[in-house]
This record gives C-alpha cells, sequence and structure tokens, in this order.
C-alpha cells in the first residue's frame, strides 16, 4: 500500500474527507461578537440552566452534538465513533457529555488544540476505512477555565493586559467517506515546542513558536506556496502570539500579510475588554466550525489552513517552576 | 475500499500491525511483585532523581520511550508519531515527556484505558498508511494520583478496602507495519459506560459494566467464540471489579473460566497490601507490554484479548454530586 506520510510530519488524505456539516453553540459574550451570526445556538446564561459551571460546560458540548445530528437527520447509531476533549482536569466536560450520548467514545487531549485534533485523527478513521462518520467536538467555558487554571471568576483579580478570554462555547463536526462540503486534503500533526517562555497570563506568546513550526512544516512537506491558500488561520494566539508568530515566520522566509489571521482575534470586538483576545478548546472549534466552515460553504473563499493551538501546561507544572510547552496542528480544508 | 467496521464497534485491521518491541519501566514495589522479571527497569526511588513525583513520572514516561528505542537501535527520526497520556491533570506527564523527545505528538485521554486507546490509535494510523512507525505509551505514579485525585500520601489517611494501588511506572510500544511479532487484529472502542456507583474508592465497581459492555460487544462484532483466545485480561478492575464483570459477563452468557484475569490483579502479591489490588494507567500498560508481551513472545500463549479499562471522573464531578462513568477498549493481540 502507498503511504500517505508527505515529508516529515504530514498526512495526505487519499480520499479527502468531508466536513458534511458543523454545529456551534456560544455563550452570550461570545454571541455579542462580530461573528455572532455564525453560531447555531447563543445561551444567554452561562449556566445553560445547569448548577454549575462545569455541567454547563459538558451540557454545551453534549448539545453540539445534538444540534449536529439534528441538523442532518441523524441519530446516534449512525454514527461510528465520537472523539473530544475539552481543558478541564481529566476531559470531564468531553467524557460526561459522551456518556449522554452513547457513542462509541476516544478522549483527547490537545489543550485548545482539540478540535484539530479531532478533525486529524477523524480524518484518519474515515479515509483509512475504518468508520463512515465520526464526530469530533470540543467544549471550553470561561468560568470553568478561570477557576480552574487562575482564579475564580469571583474574586474580581484584575487580569493581566497580555492575558486572554476563554471562549465559552462548544462545536461539533461530522467527517464522512461522502457527500458534498469541504474536505480535508492534508493534516500536518505537530510537535510540542518550548522556548521557556514561563507567564501563564501570557499563552499566546508560548504556542507562537510551536505554529510557526507546525506552519513552515506544512508548506515544506505539502510543497505548497503561501499563495495557495486564500486563509491562513491559527486558534488562539491572539493579537500578541498573531503578532509573534508573523515575526517567526518571517524570519523563515514566510510573508502571509492580509491571509493571516486568528480566531482569537477574530471571535471578539477589541471593545468587549478581553486583552488579548479569545482562547480556549472552543475558540478554535466555534469559528472554524461557525465562520469559517461558512465561508467555505457560500463559496467566499475555497482553501483554508486552519491551525489549532494548544499551551500543554497545568498550574501544578507552573508551580514546579516549569516552561509553558506549546503545540500545533494544521489541516488544509478545500472546497 | 472495502470498510474495516465490523459490527457496531469494532475495526479489523486488514494488514494487522506488528508490536514490533516494548519497554517497561516500574516502581519499587511494582519491582517486589510477582512480574518482576518482566520489567526492563525497576527504580529504587519514587523520585526518579526528580525534585517532585510529578516530575518523576513524566521522566519514567519519557525514559520508556527512549529504552523502546535504544532496544531497536531506532532515534526519533524513525519514529513517525507519538500518541501518549496520563491520568494527572492536563496530562502533563505526556506532555512533558513529548516535549523532551520531540517526536510529532496528539495527546489522549482515556483514564487507566490509555495504553489501550493508544494501541487502537497506532493501529489505525499504521493499517491505514498514514505511518510506518508509531510510539504509544502512558504513565501513572501512585503519588502523584494519591494526592490529585484523593489524599497527599503524607497525611497517611486511611485506606477504603476496596481501594486500588496507583502502579507506578510508564511503558511505550512501538507499533509498525512490518517485521516479527505479535499482531493486533481487531479493536473494538467502548462506549462511555454508568450505572451509577458514586464510591470514588471503588473504581472496579464503577469500570466493571464498561468492560463487560466492550468485552460482549467484542465477541458479538467479531462472531468468534469465547475459546478462541487462551487469555482475556482487562486493565485495571482489580478483585472487586473482576468479581463484578465475571457476574455481569454469566449474565450475558458468557463463561471465562481460568482464560480470565484482571492486570490489577496479577501486578502485585495479596501480602503487599495494595487492598483491592493495582490501577492506574500504568497498570495495564506495564502488564501487557511486560508480562503478556513476553508471554506471547515466547509462545507461550498465542491469543489475547487485551481490555483497558478507564473510570472517567474527576474530584470536581465528585464533589459536584456526579457518578463514575467508565470505558473499556477491547483489542486482539496475536501471534
Amino acid at each position: 500500500m502507498a503511504t500517505k506520510k508527505r515529508g516529515k510530519q504530514t498526512i495526505q488524505f487519499t480520499n479527502p474527507p468531508v466536513l458534511l456539516q458543523t454545529a456551534t453553540i456560544v455563550g452570550p459574550k461570545e454571541g455579542e461578537g462580530p461573528l455572532k451570526p455564525y453560531f447555531d445556538c447563543i445561551i444567554s446564561d452561562r449556566y445553560f440552566g445547569q448548577e454549575t459551571w462545569e455541567k454547563a460546560e459538558s451540557k454545551m458540548l453534549e448539545e453540539s452534538v445534538k444540534i449536529l445530528l439534528e441538523k442532518n437527520n441523524l441519530t446516534e447509531q449512525d454514527i461510528d465513533f465520537m472523539l473530544a476533549g475539552d481543558l478541564l482536569n481529566q476531559t470531564v466536560s468531553a467524557n460526561f457529555a459522551a456518556r449522554q450520548v452513547g457513542i462509541p467514545f476516544l478522549g483527547l487531549y490537545g489543550a485548545c488544540s482539540t478540535m484539530y485534533e479531532g478533525l486529524i485523527l477523524s480524518s484518519i478513521l474515515v479515509d483509512g476505512g475504518f468508520a463512515s462518520k465520526v464526530i469530533a467536538s470540543a467544549s471550553s467555558h470561561h468560568d470553568t477555565a478561570e477557576r480552574q487554571f487562575r482564579f475564580p471568576t469571583e474574586l474580581g483579580v484584575q487580569r493581566n493586559p497580555t492575558s486572554q478570554w476563554t471562549v465559552t462555547g462548544a462545536a461539533a463536526v461530522l467527517v464522512a467517506d461522502s457527500g458534498a462540503g469541504p474536505r480535508i486534503t492534508y493534516a500536518t500533526i505537530g510537535k510540542v515546542i518550548d522556548l521557556g517562555q514561563k507567564d501563564a497570563s501570557d499563552m499566546g506568546s508560548a504556542m507562537a513558536p510551536a505554529a510557526a513550526d507546525t506552519i513552515a512544516t506544512h508548506f515544506q512537506d505539502t510543497g505548497r506556496n503561501v499563495d495557495y491558500y486564500d486563509l491562513i488561520i491559527t486558534g488562539d494566539l491572539a493579537t500578541i502570539g498573531k503578532m509573534l508568530v508573523t515575526e517567526l515566520l518571517k524570519q523563515k522566509g514566510f510573508n502571509f500579510g492580509e491571509r493571516y489571521n486568528d480566531c482569537g482575534v477574530m471571535i471578539y470586538y477589541p471593545e468587549q475588554d478581553v486583552h488579548a483576545g479569545g482562547s480556549g478548546c472552543a475558540c478554535s472549534a466555534v469559528v472554524t466550525c461557525g465562520y469559517l466552515y461558512s465561508l467555505l460553504q457560500s463559496g467566499t473563499v475555497k482553501k483554508i489552513l486552519g491551525v489549532g493551538t494548544g499551551a500543554l501546561m497545568s498550574p501544578i507544572t507552573a508551580n514546579q517552576g516549569e516552561s509553558i510547552p506549546g503545540i500545533a496542528h494544521a489541516v488544509a480544508i478545500e472546497m
């Protein structure tokens, strides 16, 4: 059998899997942002009718899967496998949602890059003939992330100007072996890269080196030129990480110009007081499954390189003096 | 392309991937147990020369990968991808080990079933033509798990008779598209199942229903008979979970008799004061990669059904009144 590996870290899909459908659900703040028209559901209450924020986050992930199934008139029995993850300790949002949904389940942890890890593994399952329909899903919630990684929001601790705002939301995408829709043609799986950044309130700087490495590797492995893509979109580097990755890629000879943007920059208006911008698993997940998917379906753009980014630390590693490793996975999505 | 899906939840590999090599590293207590001769490295100090137990755990995972590479005279550049996970918040043992190793990385969270999830996804990558050589790895550490999930060990809290002892150790396995060794022929991916058990000091009972469901589904999906396998081995149900899964499977018409055992029962002597038995990601990982791999290579047994088991809760979900969902993934390993 011919190998599907290209270069050092890239997979070329033989029968590019189709993103048959997506579903997105976001919190009130995200629903007031510039991408409002592209989300399926905007919740008005960050508790989403649950007793705790953690249960609300899990419920959002579950709902994103249910909306996805309803949109395509499918049931859980029609789906071969579900892959999901989130930021919470022991990825409980995904695990408890998977309990409710009942689809055979594989849990992932890629921090904020999780949706892109899920897209890659779902595409591998489908292109490899192991499944016909796979759902990838991811979630995050501002209040669960704040109290787990930083401070309880009730404390009202002043936020650092470099800090990012964890997106409240969840998204699910149906990856299938046939049908109409954008297709995943290439995937570049990233290495864990750590240049020694230790400031837990500046995740963009910690993740930028991994993003730059994966993007440069993608172009080397595929032999594609920068202008092949209409858009190159990173996951949640926000304003500071976006500046850094632009600079790092310039040093490697890449000039993306206007075609490069970041989901963490795109999801909020500057006046929404989110400091550097958005972050969290839901950031790249809802922007990709909402806005970018819509651009592809409408034909506004034809070729996107999406790059999920994640910071792989925990509060314990920070307390033990460790720096913050980053990872990035790139996926070529083409109409 | 012919689908490789069989029945509801099972994959049949067309070119069954080879378990080309394994590496195991365990703590002092595990090195005094009945499986002592089957481990590559027994550390004498639970700190493993590090400042903290968390760093020791990550170092063990890193070392297991390095031992694996050395045994086969390979370097990191020879490996396409690495898949790993552990029990710590944000799976930092795996993430930080992956930073040191430098192989393109996909992070997993399947609680104590993580090594089996890694075996399945590695086999999918190899059988699907996406990779030639993939490493799957997992770790756990008694002291990191105790202080994260229960109490700091220094407190000396009396342990419940139903509680299990988290195995200190790590294992890595090299899954390849060619070469000699046991092969993975089938994989059954489990659902998240929760019968309402809430006692966090009785994980075996929480995981047994998922194990029974996956095992029964495996036999239905493959059409194999119970006596096809020389051994059927669950991951870390320990004595109580082993009794329960035996009873649950009897109700479904399965009688496994002497061919069934559990890694959590096998890894310690009863007099080692581990109460119900072993648990943790390393439990199924080191027993499978150490003892079971050796049995297969020596020809003592030819066909094993290994079943990784995981409890998918966190201390937060327990505090918020949730019960404990379980998951189990089965892998047929044949010589």
